[in-house]
């Protein structure tokens, strides 16, 4: 457990030289942008697993849903992304940039979900997807439930 | 060639009942979404290629791009997807929805180069990537300099 909070730690404050030249107003633009993607994506394999059931169109789906959540999103919540910049609007709660423990916890356990999602997803099985996605979805509600504003 | 573009246009024609529900605002929101997250992506890997290289920021930056091209972005442009829709602007031209044959052929390069970079990425030849990041960017560039407006 303690192995996996600090993994998370690292994994979500993971700011590089690289990243860290991004502007904080971009920052929210980009993580906006990933989380928008995704829910795209978890909308497409709600609606196959409610209705006619295209695997490749699930796996491609979960892989991006993956792919996006272990691209290191931890770098997009830099110093002064906590509040709107401008146009750039965001609903973060304030107690996320002060629980980064937690955060870390939560972001380790939707990356696990999510790659385990996208694992299960190529494998075609219906049932086992349907599972996966609901442990994904439960891993999403977690973070917004804490810390994203209505 | 022949079998590439069918290809190309089967792709990105890709619009399943699943997918087709999505509002045509919503599909220029997805569809900038994905183009927003991987030019975050794109830039991550500039920046490791130009300053300190780090294998696994790039490898998953370059794993973000190849699964947000290949999750069939082709059904965020349905009817209705070519122009404005109230606030949602988008910069599409008219040409792409008449040229599919032509788009579909992009689409096929710009997926199979952002395929190559996370094959190579995971490497970690940093020479490889170079070369790669290089090719998929001209691939992203066709398809601007034809169909998007500046």
């Amino acid at each position: 457990m303690k192995k996996s909070i600090a993994l998370g730690v690292l994994a979500f404050s993971l700011a590089t030289a690289a990243s860290a030249q991004v502007k904080p107003e971009d920052q929210i633009k980009f993580r906006q942008a990933g989380y928008s993607f995704m829910s795209w994506n978890m909308g497409k394999i709600k609606a196959n697993l409610e209705g006619e059931y295209n695997a490749k169109q699930v796996e491609a789906a979960a892989n991006a849903i993956a792919a996006i959540a272990g691209s290191g999103m931890g770098a997009l919540y830099g110093p002064g992304t906590d509040k709107a910049i401008g146009e750039r609007k965001t609903r973060v709660k304030p107690e996320f940039f002060k629980e980064m423990d937690n955060v870390g916890k939560l972001a380790v356990n939707f990356n696990a979900a999510a790659a385990n999602l996208a694992k299960v997803a190529a494998s075609g099985d219906k049932a086992a997807v349907q599972k996966a996605f609901g442990d994904t979805g439960e891993t999403c509600k977690a973070c917004h439930d804490k810390y994203r504003a209505d």
